[in-house]
């Protein structure tokens, strides 16, 4: 006799990462143990292409509104950050799992997953609401092109080795016209991805903004700025034949000069389910290699 | 006759720089035309202590509360950082005119004073608020100190050449522990000060954060970080003969090891009355000598 | 009766902007000083092609060793790379007159050109050799292409918006293996171009060094690193699928993946004439907006 | 019978950390070991006075010229620079052995010191010269004093958290002005140390340069310098309550306005002695925590 349903997220999709067979015996036993817990598994249909799972029917992402209750995805951050972009609209809450290096999205590692994800399903989790970046391009020609970022919408050049000009408005007022390689806008979710590589600040997620970080600007004057997220960023292309515009390095268009991408906070966020003991600050030191330790701190505590 | 005392901002505070007697002509100049206008004029009295003005009684910054509508300070951005610290608690609202080059607090140039300042008078200004941050010094010994920071609080090492080693609690959790020559708290105000000078990101004032940017972090990893302003931060120092701790670079304590400085967000914002043509970011481009110029923006604007 | 053919420099070549036509003036009014002065002037053919001067024959720059003393460049930097690397080789030395903002490399003023040149012309001029590098591009399935960068030699991702991984060895030695968008190997005259902006050190043109400085790496500990000009450094691509190698931004070469770029100190210098008041730190200070002048400094002089 | 006098370096000195008792059962193993060889050992004078070895007569380092042909140092970089300051003027060529963590200078581990000063002694070794700046100050008042530094000479402010302001000339030019916490001046040596820390580039040992690098400019344009180790270079103090100079962060001075500090290449070089496999880049990826491997390199070998 097959478990009963449990009230919390009953239905339950497994997301691995796009084309890949790296994964099928931890989808294969994570799949097992959810399912011998009576939870209803669904698998995501590119996943399915590559890794069929007996007893778990296939479903496109784009189905998961209304009948799955939470998708735990097994990949890397890059598997994470596409299909978070895919769910927000439909507030499907995420669990990330990690098959190689812990990334800051996919905090759980495979060789616990079991007890872990069990944990979070029994209600022993904290929930985290990222805010995503809505990218419109408005051709000078006409027409317009949208992408969505959870990490970052960047401006940048290509191959031909030249300089771009851009010119920033917020709020529909001039900021700054700058040469450089490239412009990046991060959420704090992107924050401690390529806009930090570029010298931006780490933003903490609670932080509701947006970090402007040029990349190789051509004046030595212009550092990062943190503004509201509630701020609406235009980006014009005024000198530059090779411009593009990418979000989370996923998805690009080309820019020609006058092209304008306009870039707004989206309507809803992206939600991350994690372990209770979760702590943002201990995974920033994991991951950065922030290497001195606690230790020494001695015993005082804060009152 | 009298011009009737008018309705907005009737009583008004003169403040000048503390010992200078470089403003006599400004400051007599703008009481006069003050007076003319039907408001009441007072004279801070460390003012009032350099440069008498007829008709003008001296008053306490710690009496202004209740006392004065407004307050008008000729100086430049430490004279209005030291004023506005004081009279935070009492929300007096703050005008900026600055003797010299234009600062980012003190925005109205001498020269047009009098036509700028009637404006704001008369209604036509922008209200900014401002956080502060409370410092609380709690000496491993016993006994607290405490003082407050519009720009930023910072521990750093002193005249001995070495390094400090301090750690960083964030609301009760460990966050990191780091050799450097000191670590700076800085608001959004406080973000185009000593923080940009170290490496730290712009700020937009109406962020909800605090800035923490390591100076001279002697690892590699460390990176500036923004935080939410709602956080207690306490800074431990863990080793550092001649530590001490500064709040806008105008108070500061002595530290020895195991003190440590507990930050949190004022419960009192600074207000500041700027003209209603106000614009943060042309101010940042004059201030940070971005040399780029909307002429060549176009004439594309954004819908 | 024409003036006797000078001593110094009998033989010269004028070169304008590639294509440009915007220097007819001024490239006709040096003509006519220099004949004026019994020079022998011919034109670049690029530029004679389009801007004609009467009695000036046009001459390939490749033309030049043997048959020209000195080449005059009326441009903008940009110009003064493109033509030094050509004439290296042949040891011509090079002027150059900027026709808008002064560059580093051509530092007299198109106002004052005529009085400027005859005067370095009757010798008064500082001679500045500048290192070039030479690119060797090995391919990974035979073959080698090469390009010479006065300024940088650039190894770089292009449009696609993913970091590329390269290797690096000096002398033969493994140095790092980074992810990264790029990396940049500059001379000390490309030290204030490009790697400038990448955060690279300024290096004094007297330094023989080059800087190695990576581009928004992934790795936070990495840093600029200044090597001797002797080294050999090799750049191997790992992994990337459109990366690119850049010689001064105005060459390039698509890599594969194993394609390996071999640097190396070219054979021979580029030479630039300087009027004899030239002043390498007074043209940083204008160049790069450092705004303290000298004027506080007080009278005590260094003995 | 002892063993016969050895050809290479008959005549040792052993040096320990000033102060310290941690190190009697190393020093003591090292004399033994030593003796045993042949070679007459004797004590530095410091260090004998804390741990005295019986058959090893204590000498003070000023007397080491002509009597001693190498010493060994056992503690951290802090007491190599120490003892390498003293030394330089004689001559004397150094060994270094790490009692905890490697440093730049003391590359041996002492667990494995026997086999690998065997080796050096036996003239299996890399000799390394590193440059030295000698700092002589110029009191405005009149008189001067004098310190050397193997690292860098810094000037910087003290406790009371204001700024100072200096200029910078360069072979009797003036080069800028700057408002700052501070400037150093490093050697390649102390170019991996403070200088690394505050934003400078690191500059390998073989380049003739020095660094020139501000702390927390107070303008956002000025950039780490590298100039030739031939320049004089002179820092005058023009604004500070509190300014100092320090040689290596161990010997300081305390400067008044008009004070000024003159910098010049020292006359000698300090002399390390490394086993032959000393490999200067890997140091750098052990201590600078680059963590990526040669692994990935694949088999292509540099030609």
């Amino acid at each position: 006799m097959p478990a009963p349903a449990p009230a919390r997220f009953p239905r339950i999709a497994l997301v691995g990462r796009p084309g890949s067979t790296d994964a099928p015996g931890a989808l294969s036993r994570l799949a097992h143990m959810l399912q011998g817990r009576g939870h209803t598994v669904v698998l995501e249909d590119d996943t399915a292409s590559v890794t069929a799972l007996p007893g778990c029917p296939a479903l496109a992402a784009s189905d998961f509104a209304g009948r799955v209750d939470v998708a735990i995805v097994l990949g890397g951050d890059g598997t994470m950050l596409s299909i978070a972009r895919r769910l927000a609209p439909a507030a499907v809450p995420l669990i990330g799992i990690n098959l190689g290096r812990l990334g800051f999205l996919t905090d759980i590692p495979v060789a616990r997953m079991e007890p872990v994800v069990a944990s979070i399903l029994d209600g022993r989790y904290v929930e985290e609401q990222r805010t995503l970046i809505a990218a419109r391009v408005e051709r000078i020609g006409g027409g317009t092109e949208e992408c969505l970022g959870l990490n970052d919408v960047v401006v940048n050049r290509g191959a031909l080795g030249s300089l771009i000009e851009y010119a920033i408005e917020i709020d529909g007022r001039f900021v700054f016209a700058l040469r450089a390689d490239g412009v990046i806008v991060a959420t704090p979710t992107g924050s401690t991805a390529y806009a930090l590589s570029a010298g931006g600040p780490i933003i903490a997620p609670e932080v509701p903004a947006f970090a402007l970080v040029p990349v190789a600007p051509h004046a030595l004057t212009h550092r990062p700025i943190a503004i509201p997220d509630t701020a609406t960023i235009a980006i014009t292309i005024q000198h530059g034949k090779d411009a593009s515009v990418h979000c989370d390095g996923q998805a690009h268009f080309e820019l020609a000069e006058g092209d304008r991408v306009v870039l707004r906070r989206a309507a809803y966020r992206a939600r991350f389910l994690h372990p209770d003991d979760h702590d943002y600050f201990a995974m920033l030191r994991e991951k950065l290699h922030w290497s001195e330790t606690p230790e020494r701190l001695g015993r005082r505590q804060q009152g």
